[in-house]
């Protein structure tokens, strides 16, 4: 079995969190990615704490698989491995701001006329055109202007940013989308394209709902909490004996499933909950209820108990506790790298799984700054794209 | 110019979230989409408020550039066009419980067998293998049991739900790279492949700094709240005239900007807020007395400023401020749809933006359940092949 990407070629000029998140991705799924980076410092995500021993553990994450060499782009020398490089590349990232790569003579016109074959996948801020397109963002800029975060938080409190950089993140899945695409449409085409991303469009395409919603009501939703308005209670977070238990049993059916899992039949019986209708008219009501039946047992007992029954429930998961579910292991999803430079960790998988390509439990570590130049360049002499798969 | 995905054609189970932001997806880059429904009642999101007069905005924003064929894959007439249809697809996708494929006799066995080019798409809750295959999941209770919650929300206070629909969104957006990837890898192998994608996997993806940084220190984070506390400050929401603002000044030179623009270059000299190392200190007096200056100013004109000065800044955009940006028609992130059913409205355009591909700002309704049911009809009776494209 090979993996899906195997053959792939990826000269990564990314850094932090989107663009590597987009080349974790690449990496991971078989392309051979050679991450260029600023001599002396590299990756700024190197810098990063926490720490594996003296290795960021955000960087690590982010950069398991790849190769790595050191360019200083404004030196003729190293634009010319460089551009040695981008002779044999099927693709070429970065996440500089906009007008970067055309102040150091790669800009797209430019690319494209010497490479016509090479795709290149931009992400920033606001993209690559229109009137905003220098104005520099961060993940909590683009959460707070594309309006997921004035969805996010407590009814009737001030909006918060989501616990994750879901702006960046976003826009390395979409960035993936994007290549990916490209490269299918290469195979027809035979010559490149440019794949411009924008984390504030990508805010927007997360907002779908929200947005179709405006449009079609002119209604504008602040912060829903952990309840979703739309649906009928019981659906949202409950008190058990040691805290929150998410419960999801919007329509009768399921809320017979609960009276009965909490062995308060009688509840059914009871004209206040005998609808969905009744349940929203009675919401506070049935949430005192529902708490005082879910005080009797810890969450950890109600969530088997309820997942017997077919009812869906779950607990609020701290990260160590999310780890420690059996389906994470079960379905490969926590790899281990042995790191030469700081030993054994562990890290996260990924979650697309496909039949025929391998899954690999045990992943190569990110790499120290420039480990990768004397091969890198080796296999330039003798033209990289015989030995690149 | 031609779409990148031209020429593909994705016959679609999918329902209400997951599975049609992905097909939304492939649709919007030129896929052909057949959606193929529940006679009768269709998706499940047909159904689901708000509306665009008598259509479901929720369905329309999702389904848009798709078409429709009602078939009962228990009656052995409609089983038979379901698998014509399969004879001529690139892609199958669904989001069933695992399981429910093998009950109606498609699952991936049989599937890869008589299809052997066919690309099977499913995404669930947990997956299809593992000891929680089988239980039920909703965006509400993987978000809950990922982490993503635990780390969303204010600080000291109960966690709280991502607003949107992050469980499936994200869920959607892996199936769509893993779909692209095997289609990738079938050019090279001349088969097709099973791609299982489970909302539980893909939360755990969305939380992979969390988790690098669990198994670097063991240290479990609670709700981050607006604040990057690895990060110097002012970096979060500070309060202008008229509500929050966003700042990211996590360096001395993006806070000697701020300073300048807001007209208060003393602070620079405060041996209070002379390092990074200081502010950290004295944080609360810092934000005291940036809320004292910002005060004077709305956050619209701050917002202005503030670019111009080149510091990263921005509102907590509602849903409509959002929408209004102008960044937002300039990148072509708002589509119109003239539906023959309900007239015209406004929906999100896609983020992925690709050189040699169109970016239509009109695009077709969502379809009305089955109505593409004769034209397919007819299509398969001289070979659906040759006019899918």
């Amino acid at each position: 079995m090979k993996p899906a990407l195997e053959g792939l070629l990826i000269v990564d000029l990314t850094r932090v969190l989107a663009g590597p998140f987009c080349t974790m991705l690449l990496a991971d799924h078989g392309a051979r990615v050679i991450k260029v980076e600023q001599p002396g410092k590299g990756d700024d995500a190197r810098a990063y704490g926490p720490w594996f021993g003296s290795k960021s553990a955000y960087f690590s994450s982010l950069n398991r698989g790849k190769q790595s060499i050191a360019l200083d782009l404004k030196k003729a020398e190293d634009r010319q491995i460089f551009e040695d490089l981008l002779e044999h590349a099927d693709v070429l990232t970065e996440n500089f701001r906009p007008g970067t790569m055309e102040k150091l003579g790669y800009g797209w016109d430019t690319l494209h006329a010497r490479y016509p074959r090479l795709i290149y996948g931009a992400a920033s801020g606001f993209g690559h055109t229109g009137s905003s397109s220098q104005r520099r963002a961060y993940d909590m800029i683009v959460q707070g202007m594309g309006g997921i975060m004035s969805v996010t938080g407590e009814p009737g409190r001030t909006p918060v940013r989501v616990g994750v950089s879901i702006g960046d993140i976003s826009a390395g899945l979409f960035l993936t989308c994007g290549l990916l695409m490209a490269l299918l449409k290469r195979q027809h085409s035979g010559h490149g394209a440019k794949v411009d991303i924008a984390m504030f469009d990508c805010q927007l395409a997360l907002m779908e709902y929200f947005i179709g919603r405006y449009f079609a009501t002119g209604e504008v939703t602040g912060p829903v909490g952990s309840y979703r308005p739309a649906i009928a209670p019981p659906f949202g977070v409950y008190q058990a004996l040691d805290g929150g238990l998410i419960i999801a049993a919007g329509n009768d059916k399921l809320f017979a499933v609960l009276c009965e899992a909490i062995e308060r039949p009688d509840m059914l019986l009871d004209p206040r909950f005998a609808s969905a209708e009744a349940r929203k008219d009675n919401e506070a009501l049935l949430a005192q209820t529902l708490n005082a039946a879910l005080a009797a047992k810890p969450v950890s007992a109600w969530t088997e108990h309820f997942a017997a029954a077919g009812l869906p429930a779950g607990p609020i998961n701290r990260v160590d506790q999310a780890v420690a579910h059996p389906q994470v292991a079960e379905r490969n999803m926590l790899i281990d790298v042995d790191d030469p430079q700081v030993g054994r960790y562990r890290l996260v998988g990924s979650p697309i799984k496909i039949s025929d390509a391998p899954d690999p439990r045990q992943r190569r570590a990110a790499p120290a700054l420039d480990q990768d130049r004397e091969a890198i360049l080796k296999e330039l002499s003798r033209s990289i794209r015989e030995v690149k798969a």
